[in-house]
């Protein structure tokens, strides 16, 4: 068995614990949390530590806390020479404290703990400073999942800034949709069919082929009568953005 | 049988027509068309016409032509006193000709031709002028969907102008995140499970309580970053728009 130590008590945290827990090669022989009770009831409460010097011996440590937090805690680490990876989109491989063998173990998923997620279809983005330790990631990381890739920190990069357009704002989206909907006293559940088939349309389509509506069509007439429509202010901005995107893309092909 | 005509050979026509054609309830004995070579090939060619005055006697007329061709065509049909519906989201209903009884029949969903659709799962919208008409369009919605609603002409425009923001402008998303993707040469393929679960978890999350990411957590090192890597000068104005509007949407509440 991989041992592994993860730290954090997050979201990220929370679900890997819950994948390792099912993989066969890999342990997770402790977790720590500055507050033990934020781990998963899921972890055994006597392998949890608030110590960084209880810190186990492990093949792999897992750090998965904020993004602020990862250098402090890096640095916290009493060994040296054992392999560190963080989870981090954003954050880069040189955040981690240059005592030990630096790597990066990013899953690119939404996490929300009350949410189950079926980790074997979650992409995990490896980078290591070496092959030995990428091969040793490389068998953690399909031991839960069958989507890994070798990403570099460019590649990450663009990956976590596409992932905001892609999640963050499209949920903003789902949110100004819905805001709408109330507004006019109409129910937001007749929406949500439309909502998966435009994700799932993604699936044999490419975006530029899945584009629709009157920006596409350039249908001035009905852009007016959604403008007209639109009593929020931000809604209306955000229209006229979006619009002026879709019809200056349209004019690019 | 209900009797029924169908109007128009774009999109709604065509997976209208696939949808019937395993209706028990409802034979679409006729389809209208300028170019009867646009018609789905499933429906039989000897059933087609592109002549007004060929029109058929039916229960129901169903136009489902673009939105500026409604008044002209409705204006065509060759008979009085008979139910005449468009599935425009955005007509008006007093577009449609007043020498017939007037309706909506507004599918919400996007269609491709290329691309099945279950419409036992779309929801359709419907509207009338009598309680007489309204029974008979239930009957048809129903015998091909599970999901019908009574939408009056405000909400119906309410649930337009949000269709778009949760299917134009979302895919415009997926557009852009697909772009930031091909320039950093990383595959987009790696995004689509995120695109999936986003909309997913919507089926049990409100939106408000799904949003995660920088702007929401006003973590503004991350969105000084993103900004800084987006070289493409639209995508930076779309960031910072809807990084606005996800904070103001915070402060709010």
């Amino acid at each position: 068995m991989i041992k592994v130590v993860i730290i954090g008590s997050g979201n990220v945290a929370h679900h890997l614990i819950a994948a390792f827990a099912k993989s066969k090669k890999v342990e997770v022989i402790q977790v720590f949390a500055r507050q033990k009770e934020n781990v998963t009831p899921l972890f055994d409460f006597n392998k949890i530590t608030s110590i960084y010097t209880d810190l186990a011996e492990a093949d792999l440590y897992i750090i998965a806390v904020s993004d602020d937090a990862i250098a402090t805690v890096s640095s916290q680490i009493p060994f040296k020479n054992r392999l560190v990876v963080h989870t981090s989109g954003t954050v880069s491989i040189n955040s981690l404290d240059s005592k030990n063998r630096k790597g990066i173990f990013y899953p690119l998923q939404t996490f929300t703990k009350e949410k189950a997620v079926d980790y074997s279809k979650v992409p995990i983005c490896l980078e290591s400073e070496n092959e030995t330790d990428f091969k040793l990631l490389e068998n953690v990381a399909q031991s839960i999942s069958n989507s890994v890739f070798k990403i570099n920190s460019e590649q990450r990069k663009a990956l976590h800034v596409s992932a905001v357009f892609v999640n963050n704002f499209v949920n903003h989206l789902y949110q100004i949709g819905n805001e709408i909907c109330e507004e006019n006293k109409v129910s937001f559940e007749i929406l949500k069919p439309l909502i998966l088939e435009t994700a799932n349309k993604l699936m044999s389509l490419s975006p530029k082929e899945a584009q629709t509506g009157p920006a596409k069509r350039n249908d001035t007439q009905t852009i007016e009568a959604h403008l007209d429509f639109l009593s929020n202010k931000n809604h209306a901005t955000i229209y006229k953005t979006l619009t002026q995107s879709i019809q200056d893309n349209v004019k690019k092909l």
